[in-house]
């Protein structure tokens, strides 16, 4: 059988990490499958595009890029083509979306995806800003096609929660999901009740690369709401979009409000919420104050909860663990052997 | 296509609730898979088995154990039959082994299962203790004869466990497992930090249902122990018994034991654990003080955890929240799901 193709669109730290985990599970894929994986395609704009039916040298596209943060000129296949040209050119059976997210439109991921079912070939996203804004167009666009559509590492990395819902949890329906689902407020609001000012918390996060060099999107919930919009239309078939979800932020979360807190037992967490009750959607990103018992007030650093409610098996929580970028890979690869499963 | 055909050995609180699930959800397995799901076959000791190749009225086995505590007179398929002889006349294709466990020995319900595959039968086993003490030669009589061996219940419940290493986790090679598996433990251990005597704690959980007539299997960490090795087995291929998990109940916990450790911000809890490192297996249940901002220390009443770490993952929990009998009878369910999606 054929080596599955795939075409990856962006190649930063994840997308990496995902490649070093193809190179290192090479012979297990093979011997599972009695077929490889191999990229055919890689595109970014700052560090070079890769054209290559034959198969990318990833071994030499990962050391180009730690030395001199691009792809050398002596690369077989290097060329000048964006996203969308390598999407109509490229010689693979998915795409990957792996692109830098633009969490205000979900764009350009959304048109790559649209362009690469609309080229027969299926998709994963790592990107959630497609799931977030237009996830019913695009599944609906993947199923006409009979095209495989898969994003689980759009919400906690590798962890399971969508495929947990589709393949160990049947006839079993979604009533709430809630969760702490963005790191970098929770490691801000624990530094906060350390007693760090807020300026010094960012300076040394950013340092740790914990924070990001703009962190409004996260301080003022648009990840976590981007999330949960994410959440509440796979799981639950809402059709919101971010802009569906009550939104507050911690940017107004201050040592005194920590501390009063903490008199009355409480923990301040950003939670994200969104029950679906008949057809009618409730969901909402806001800082709550939680018991100190309370398993949420467990979730530290840049550890995430969801916890997901449903008619036969009420309530259940899956945490993941202070990740590191390779969880990020693995949720990619995950979705590449469940393309492999499905091709069987 | 014909209908599934079932054999439940046993009739206890889980199966009658199982029983009713499967009357709940008769239209959508229909509509799922083009066919249904009937039982043939009830045998237990006390309330009378029924064997009827057309499929037996359940709703009637149901309302006459609840209003007379055994299948009536009047009851078609009505006869005097163990589960040995069940398991040898019946018309089925799946054997459900449902019986109370033995946590000493896993019989009679080894021998169900062994029995069961030795006559062609798929088995669905609700019961942990051939998962505990004979997993590995009852999986290798199953794949030998390519037969279908589920047993998501005998951990949690219908808590994704097994089912999440095998279908959301694939790839990932479990290194490590931990938890907190006996609710009657953790109750009593709760109950005792509240200051209460252990023989109060013992006749009011009695009462309450949460602990057994005879708690003794549960409070020196047989329980436990059956769960652990369960884990081992099916996660690690550890191949052990109970017997090779080191065991320390909570017998000798006294309030003062709980007193001084939270002088020093600690909360006792009975933690199961298990490590598998090259061929080495070390497994133990003890009763361990974790600190009270730890998600161990946040588990309380029925509520129970496992943490699974891998080696692409990392360190994953996942959660049940204060189950009904309905969350045990789920987990057959999904078994019997999955028996459906394999036959496919």
């Amino acid at each position: 059988m054929e080596d599955l193709k795939l075409a990856l669109l962006g190649f930063g730290n994840a997308a990496q990490a995902f490649a070093r985990m193809l190179l290192d599970k090479e012979e297990e894929i093979e011997r599972t499958y009695g077929r490889g994986v191999k990229v055919t395609a890689v595109t970014t704009p700052t560090k070079g595009t890769i054209l290559n039916g034959r198969g990318i040298d990833l071994e030499k596209a990962l050391k180009d890029v730690a030395s001199v943060g691009r792809f050398r000129e002596d690369t077989e296949g290097l060329c000048q083509m964006d996203a969308f040209q390598v999407i109509e050119k490229a010689d693979c059976d998915v795409v990957c979306e792996l692109t830098p997210l633009n969490i205000a439109t979900g764009q350009p991921a959304t048109d790559h995806i649209r362009r690469a079912f609309q080229r027969g070939k299926h998709v994963i996203s790592a990107n959630k800003g497609p799931i977030a804004w237009a996830f019913d167009e695009l599944k609906s666009l993947a199923e006409e096609k009979g095209l495989l559509f898969f994003y689980e590492t759009t919400v906690m990395d590798g962890t399971p929660v969508f495929n947990l819902m589709e393949h160990t949890l049947k006839f079993c329906k979604v009533t709430e999901v809630s969760g702490i689902l963005n790191s970098t407020t929770n490691y801000i609001l624990e530094e906060l009740a350390c007693g760090k000012a807020f300026d010094e918390i960012l300076e040394a996060g950013k340092k740790k690369g914990f924070i990001e060099a703009d962190p409004s999107m996260d301080i003022e919930g648009f990840d976590a709401a981007a999330k949960t919009a994410a959440l509440l239309n796979v799981l639950m078939g809402a059709g919101i979009t971010p802009a569906d979800v009550k939104r507050e932020g911690i940017e107004n979360i201050t040592v005194d409000t920590i501390r009063e807190a903490e008199k009355r037992g409480k923990v301040i967490k950003l939670l994200c919420c969104g029950k679906r009750e008949g057809d009618k959607t409730e969901a909402w990103v806001k800082p709550v104050e939680v018991d100190r018992h309370d398993m949420l007030a467990s979730i530290d650093s840049t550890t995430s909860v969801v916890s997901i409610t449903t008619d036969l098996m009420g309530k259940l929580s899956i945490i993941e663990h202070q990740p590191e970028i390779q969880q990020t890979a693995y949720g990619i690869f995950g979705d590449v052997i469940r393309v492999l499963d499905s091709l069987k």
